[in-house]
């Protein structure tokens, strides 16, 4: 919502929107560690290659009578940008000077 | 077409029609463990109680400038119906009825 953000930007003291202008992404460190029971069809589990993404498909649909969740844990950690890769760390820069000068 | 379809099936060997109206669906027991980098606005990666369905919603759309994938472990194994739920077990029965009858 970029008039929302705008606005709150206006009514806020100069420090706070120095604060406000400054980037405002970071990069994350994440973990998910999920374990689930799924009703599938007999031989389509055995593909490999394919098999994160048809259990994320699975997932993206939630709990239901085809799949229960055991256990969830998740985790995302703020890490110094100098932790990514070249690439991400080119796309984080893209992004601060989006929000600096866009 | 009754004697067409009766004609197929008295012309197929027993053991092999048995086996076509088998059923075809099992439980498994599925295990994803993922770590990835993430570019993300701070502060969204706060809400422990949507972490997980907005960690899943990044994934889906793969690797990229956004998201670096630093490992994956993934697993399915079949297990015994006995060791699903009630309301999974009805519900694989249901299928396996369809697939018989339906």
């Amino acid at each position: 919502m970029p008039e929302q953000w705008l606005g709150s930007r206006l009514m806020k003291p100069i420090s706070l929107h120095a604060q406000n202008v400054q980037p405002d992404v970071s990069i994350y460190e994440c973990e998910v560690h999920l374990k689930f029971k799924l009703i599938e069809e007999q031989g389509l589990l055995t593909d490999q290659e394919h098999l994160l993404e048809f259990l994320l498909d699975a997932l993206s649909c939630g709990s239901d009578e085809y799949l229960e969740m055991l256990s969830v844990r998740t985790n995302a950690s703020e890490v110094p940008d100098t932790d990514a890769s070249a690439e991400m760390r080119r796309q984080l820069i893209r992004l601060r000077n989006s929000r600096i000068h866009g």
